[in-house]
């Protein structure tokens, strides 16, 4: 199956870019993470999510949001926070968030 | 070898991200991609790059630069405008840019 890309976003909107490293399959991250996916895919602003990780290198999620006020309610959300904090203290060796205003995109796909 | 992110840069600067969709090792992509790495790398303005690629998933990488007329710079390089072009007719499958202004950031690295 060949995966599929968010595409057709229309300008302005945010692009929340999260950076990390971390070990290969560290216990209990796959469930928080794919319940963090189940939450944030249900917040109004939420326009999308993709994620890519190099076996043995970094990985980089990048989350797209219609405005500020819907990444804000995201960045607060409780649930959120305790996964980061377990994060923090369990799983992640380094990580860098990098919050975006994008005004410029566009895309290819194959004819 | 614990891989590096980029990091400690400060806002305002701009994330160029790049979600593509393409085989795994197409014929003669390594090698531009290490040039156009070279290239960049050389460009006044640019501050650094990231990449991740699931295997049989998706690839992102994210360049980040000081300002617009550095990253324009760098999207109107000749060679950098024929690894496009080669990228479409013979790498990729789709792909995505979202040009962002960062105005926030921020970093976890463990003590």
């Amino acid at each position: 199956m060949t995966p599929n890309l968010v595409a057709g976003l229309e300008p302005p909107y945010y692009t929340a870019v999260f950076t990390s490293v971390r070990p290969d399959d560290p216990e209990g991250f796959a469930e928080t993470d794919a319940r963090m996916l189940e939450i944030v895919s249900g917040l109004p602003g939420f326009l999308g999510a993709e994620g890519a990780r190099t076996p043995g290198g970094i990985g980089i999620t990048v989350a797209y949001f219609r405005d500020l006020a819907s990444l804000d309610a995201w960045r607060d959300h409780a649930e959120h926070q305790a996964a980061k904090r377990r994060g923090r203290e369990q799983w992640y060796e380094s990580y860098s968030v990098h919050i975006g205003k994008v005004e410029r995109s566009y895309g290819f796909e194959r004819g």
